[in-house]
């Protein structure tokens, strides 16, 4: 019989594209292995390969720390001894929090509830209810092991046949969505972001996807938002949420809301606002999910179900109980996210005074790295008000593309192939997204102030005529 | 536009069923509210829900404790500081694996490798090659967050369309497969293990159920055999093993081999081998994808690719990318797991009283429980040599059966809500795992002399005549 090949394996597998972790990625590591296998005689031109692919703030060389009153609940939770070996090294609410949370869950190699531990979800929805000022019932609260396995369960839910069926997702996206919908077959039915409103989301566009999937016997089922958006960080104004909400009310769309970068907002003038609270504002009674993650060491996350009956609800929880069970460090980690220290216990001021570095840090390397990419000849760059990532669009000459080809490329991949083997930053390609035809973009995360010299570098190798 | 409704998901997700955590385990929570809520006037008859459903030792009322200097490991990652603020409360070879994961990993708050950290899957490849006698190649392991990821991953990966295409697998079976198959619409083949021969593994069974799939249209892709097995406890000669790798040559399927309880055999005649030695002996070429993972505290496990084409790797790479990694904390509780204390290092001693404690009491309280279930009237169960689980047969009066048919329960399931109501133990009924008509199980992982007293008190509700 034959063997095991590529032919014989599903055939949606094979059309995935995953650019965040594509090529570039693994070219990345082979270099990062080469620099630690010959210190200082890797004969590359750099001494550090800078992974500004994936916002992982917490590699090397970085310099955000790890928040330190998460660290010790989850120490604590690790190795209870602790507390009586070391009785000062934690604060006493740490120590509070780490028997209040053993008191419900027991040791941290149990199992819990598979929808996540019940005094979390608790606290989740206090963290709700206080956000939107409206209730949450925490029997409607998932905790799962990040936003991308909720993601996943809904979509996987949610896509039926023998009809084809598809999801609306935006244009920037982040990949996660079109890699998630081909498992189950599911159709990705793209709708474009408007670059030249900062990124904004225009429903005419939404409508005229919905539309187009008529002719092709494609059944719409939800519609994805990203807000703020990932990767170009814009936030919708309450007013196009209501329409949002009322257009999925008309064409009978689920709405799935992934408000993971709901904290990160770094501009005054811009707020953000959740759809639960447009949704009960509104009174509607569309169906929505939202979900929500850490984006700070553990991996983990929760989603709400608003307006979802409770029967399709009780399915979801035999779905995740093939899983037992999300892991037990994030779903702590959840915990301190929305029950942070509060004013007058002993861990507020560290606690304080560690996320508002990270978040100005995070503003001002986001507002330098803009306005030096905004200098460069032939680049333009939203300046983006929340998210973690920025999103260039540059320009590439004939003569570049024309190589790019060659070299059996898309054009935005040979640049950024030639960034990494420049400078040791890997980027993702704009390809990886989705951008309108002859564009070319692409992410970056951290301030890379190598890119300036390395785009002028390129662009007198390929110049404009 | 409809709301959303059961009848507008997808239908595979209707059809599954996940025994292990359903009705029962429902039930068995509302208890344990119920307990919490109502200290000491609950008015059930128990003071503790104990889940003998799940292999859950840690949960609180059991007595095995955590692994020492696996939690010293990780308290050690999550917060760094400690190795100052605490120096004494870590043995040396502690403090010194905590330093060699840190250099590698860098901040457990940052995205490792997807495939797994190289440092931890190099470990795995010398556990593999010591193991075996065969070497083990670190780009051929994946880290996951546990087996279920990693079998969930191989079967989305193998069911293609648009022919049915299916699994074989094992009944009894850990539901796991027969839930995870139906998300992309594959279908279990199932094939009886032999309870008359302590659930052995029958070559005749699995080729007829490879035959009857001739007349429906449905490739059968692979065959999963779990060895040691679960819920059985059974484990494979190697003259079995061989005739099963010859099987899947003949057949042209993908051999998935469970190996996660291969630590836990418990009986000296008994020996696990693995299928990867079976295969590199036989010097063949059939393609064999190996899980294990660890049963102690954190989640995670990876899985080996013997025999898999390099681009069919490269592309579970793209799929496992999808999730950026696996949890940090997994994968430094696997790197713990493969290379344990080593004789001379502070931590062995505790490690070594530790571990062998646990294997001490899971063998006895196997064979005093299987001691018990024997003694009683109507209930048989093979003595388990391995994994952690018994599966006692329960002959039920044709009374028994007829209240059950009348409540709308199947009679192992009405047997097992009875036994939760008397007396707090939550075990799965054997139709959850698959049963030959007219036999019903359960299975149980603990120590529960509880069952007894219920038996004899369930048997004169419900007498023979």
């Amino acid at each position: 019989m034959a063997p095991l090949t590529l032919d014989s394996l599903r055939p949606a597998v094979l059309k995935v594209q995953y650019a965040v972790r594509g090529e570039l990625a693994i070219k990345a590591e082979e270099y990062r292995v080469k620099l630690k296998e010959n210190p200082g005689q890797s004969g590359l031109p750099f001494n550090q390969v800078i992974s500004s692919n994936i916002e992982n703030p917490q590699q090397k060389g970085l310099d955000q720390p790890p928040i330190t009153c998460v660290r010790q609940v989850a120490a604590l939770m690790e190795y209870r001894e602790l507390q009586h070996l070391a009785p000062n090294a934690f604060p006493k609410d740490v120590i509070a929090r780490a028997d209040e949370l053993y008191e419900e869950i027991g040791s941290i190699g149990a199992y819990s509830h598979s929808q996540g531990v019940p005094l979390i979800r608790k606290s989740i929805a206090d963290f709700i209810s206080d956000r939107d000022g409206y209730p949450a019932d925490p029997n409607h609260i998932y905790l799962t092991g990040g936003a991308s396995a909720g993601v996943s369960l809904l979509i996987s839910m949610l896509i039926s046949e023998p009809m084809k069926s598809g999801v609306l997702i935006p244009i920037l996206q982040y990949p996660l969505y079109t890699a998630t919908l081909a498992q189950p077959s599911g159709e990705p039915l793209p709708y474009h972001l408007d670059e030249s409103d900062d990124w904004n989301t225009d429903l005419a566009t939404i409508e005229a996807a919905i539309k187009e999937t008529r002719n092709r016997d494609v059944v719409p089922k939800a519609l994805a938002i990203i807000n703020p958006g990932n990767p170009t960080g814009a936030v919708l104004e309450e007013e196009t949420q209501r329409k949002i909400v009322q257009l999925c009310k008309t064409y009978g769309l689920v709405l799935l809301a992934d408000e993971v970068y709901q904290a990160n907002i770094h501009r005054a003038t811009k707020h953000f606002t959740s759809f639960k609270r447009i949704v009960r504002e509104m009174k509607s009674d569309v169906a929505l999910v939202s979900f929500h993650s850490i984006s700070e060491g553990v991996r983990g996350g929760y989603f709400e179900c608003t307006n979802i009956p409770e029967d399709v609800i009780a399915m979801m929880y035999k779905m995740v109980s093939v899983g037992l069970c999300p892991p037990l460090q994030g779903q702590i980690g959840v915990d301190c996210m929305v029950r942070p220290p509060k004013i007058g216990d002993p861990s507020y001021a560290l606690w304080k005074s560690e996320t508002d570095t990270i978040h100005a840090a995070l503003a001002q390397r986001t507002h330098q790295m803009v306005t030096e990419l905004n200098k460069m000849e032939g680049v333009t760059c939203v300046d983006s008000p929340g998210a973690l990532y920025l999103y260039p669009k540059t320009e590439l000459s004939k003569k570049a593309v024309e190589a790019a080809r060659k070299a059996g490329k898309e054009p935005d991949a040979f640049y950024a192939l030639a960034l990494l083997d420049a400078t040791g930053i890997c980027v993702v390609p704009g390809s990886g997204f989705g951008q309108k035809e002859g564009e070319w973009h692409y992410r970056l995360t951290c301030l890379c102030p190598g890119v300036v010299k390395f785009h002028e570098e390129f662009s007198k190798k390929y110049p404009k005529e």
